[in-house]
């Protein structure tokens, strides 16, 4: 079944070369039909809140205790792979129905969330679906345009068959009747790879901070004329600031402790940039990111005396624009405990590791819900049609994730 | 006059912000119309060759002599200022034209080339219209497009007037039978702004070693999933290379050694770079100045060094693409020592300098004419609408080039 699920999943928003299923786009409500077809096929409860977010439930025997839950996201990244997210949600969709054939019903209710719209790059909110779904969506929010359409959120909402006016006003989701959430999602990184072993046990998600427009300005002028001691040269600028960071990130791994630092863009002007003027100005983005908030802070603090030290050796002005930071969620360490167990007892290779990226359980974490995410090797990264995940993994992880559900709703 | 003639020249291809005459266009065009004009006036003679560079002679009394030669361009860059190039141009004409009206006749005859496409932005070929007036011109050369409009070098020399079809056929200049070439030229960077010094006597034209198409290969991945170790970071790996060859160069300044060392371009894939990826790619130029060609060469193998460098620390691949090199070019030192003692009998403050940027100088001097520039002050650099020379400067450097080119042709 997980083989057919993935496959339906991929005609789904196949767009030739990988996924591309917008958040609140047709891709993503097909795949949300998808899900809730075969859900109704086993018998089990559905629900949408205004979202528009899916609920596919498995009634317990006493349903006043907190709710056991697992889930994620079924869009994708333009040109994305089939498994960031859909692994997730798919393993917790064969859960319930495996259930539901079997006839096994908990003590507590085990609830899918499906979630909608967790790719930023749709609508520039991390984890929207989620958010939403605790009644964390500040209402503006409605009124910003899609990356690719500049269709508004409320106007997507609308033709997905969500209810943006009851906005606030409509019930959401009360972390006190929540027992635990637990996301299964692919790993984004090698980590696995090179361990050679097939499931994480992931110890916390990264914050971050980012300055997502800097700018380093300096003066245009000509190359050959122009003597070293006369430049303001904001690329020569830039490198120093890189490296002088890029050491302080290998002074903290040589301390033991874990971050990432990367300038994903770094760009001169195309208009006015050549091969003969010191450049007058770069673009950089800084993302820094750490499951440990004073690291992020200190490294915060670092950017900016390296962005003065760099205006004054090379005579240039650097604006690092807007800061803007989500915060680390740490995973829950009984569950850690309860998925080691488990997997010891199910003779599953396992290994703790933070998650570098976002995801959906950071929201249930951020809310003080007892949070978890089971990681699934995978190889060439995420967010590209090259992701690989072998059915194989597949499987241990969604066994194990079944176990540690049965015994949170036991 | 000075002013009037600048002025008409500013009308002759001011865009709305600065000055654009392409190569073989119709600003040129206009430009070369003006000076001809005003030339006729004063009854000197005219000439062009094959390729439409203007030629304006004051005859000598013998006129067997090899002639003595000042000269510069009439193009600009894209958007760029009324000076460079035009300045040197109407010093000669002005000087011809005094001479001219004073009835005065020197024993050697005294010409005034006005070339054409020295600006390499049009045409990727430096010098272009002093080369051809050598018979420096590779005939394919007549094939490239412009960069602006795609039309080919042969039918924009069409559309001038010249006459492509007599590449190679038609005579050109014979270096035996110029005595001397003098271009004045405003100074392109701040020296001269920075000593206080009106004009200056220039020591040689760098010469340049440049990639203009290296191209860092990475590998993208997920900022947050994919720790250090596991990273092909094109942009750090582009960073260390560039900070380490600016180490070099301030070893090499340390020494009392010059050059310049330029990363004009320094770019991300804006179709794939984002903030939340490690970048798999990043094009830059590097452009390398020096009149010491041996240093020229240590730099060059210093950044191959270099590439190699960073392709084993950052797991990257540098591909430099292909090297182009220029010559650097020396000035003739008694024709220094001549200019030096008339400024010093002018009461001229004088400095001596090395052109970074190159010019129709360099032609000259490589074909073994005793060649000399003199630069005039001038702020905000070149190929900028920001160009500014006093007249006051000006005056004074194009009166030292009058009794310089009064001295060689006597």
């Amino acid at each position: 079944m997980a083989n057919r699920v993935f496959d339906r999943l991929h005609d789904i928003g196949f767009d030739g070369r990988g996924m591309t299923r917008p958040s609140y786009g047709e891709g993503e409500n097909r795949a949300h039909a998808l899900f809730e077809d075969i859900a109704r096929e086993h018998g089990l409860e559905i629900r949408r809140d205004w979202a528009s977010n899916l609920f596919i439930t498995l009634p317990g025997r006493n349903r006043d205790l907190p709710v056991v839950m697992t889930g994620s996201h079924v869009d994708t990244v333009p040109c994305g792979g089939n498994f960031d997210g859909a692994a997730g949600a798919i393993a917790g969709l064969l859960i319930l129905c495996a259930w539901a054939r079997a006839a096994f019903q908990p003590e507590r209710d085990t609830t899918l969330i499906v979630t909608r719209a967790e790719e930023s790059v749709w609508f520039p909110v991390s984890y929207l679906g989620s958010r939403t779904a605790f009644g964390l969506l500040p209402a503006e929010a409605l009124e910003t345009p899609r990356s690719d359409d500049g269709v508004t959120l409320r106007d997507h909402m609308l033709a997905c068959g969500a209810h943006p006016e009851l906005c606030g006003k409509a019930p959401v989701l009360d972390p006190a009747k929540i027992d635990c959430f637990v996301e299964l999602h692919i790993e984004q990184g090698p980590v696995l790879l090179e361990a050679d072993v097939p499931v994480g046990v992931v110890t916390g998600i990264c914050g971050s901070t980012r300055y997502r427009s800097a700018v380093i300005h300096g003066q245009y002028a000509h190359s050959g004329a122009t003597p070293r001691r006369f430049r303001s040269d904001a690329v020569m600028a830039g490198a120093s600031m890189m490296m002088a960071l890029h050491e302080d990130w290998k002074t903290v791994e040589a301390a033991g402790e874990e971050m990432t630092l990367t300038f994903g863009v770094c760009q001169t002007d195309p208009a006015q940039a050549n091969f003969a003027a010191v450049p007058g100005k770069l673009d950089l983005v800084i993302d820094i990111r750490s499951r440990d908030e004073a690291l992020l802070e200190r490294m915060n603090t670092r950017v900016i005396e390296q962005a003065r030290r760099v205006e004054a050796e090379f005579s240039v002005r650097v604006d690092l624009g807007p800061r803007t930071q989500s915060t680390p969620a740490v995973m829950d360490e009984t569950i850690q405990a309860q998925v080691k167990e488990l997997a010891a007892e199910m003779g599953i290779a396992v290994v703790s590791m933070a998650s570098g990226a976002g995801h959906d359980a950071a929201t249930f974490a951020g809310q003080g819900v007892p949070t978890e995410m089971l990681f699934v090797r995978n190889e060439n990264g995420s967010h590209n049609p090259d992701e690989s995940m072998e059915m194989e993994d597949f499987l241990l992880g969604a066994s194990l994730l079944e176990r540690l559900l049965r015994k949170r709703a036991s």
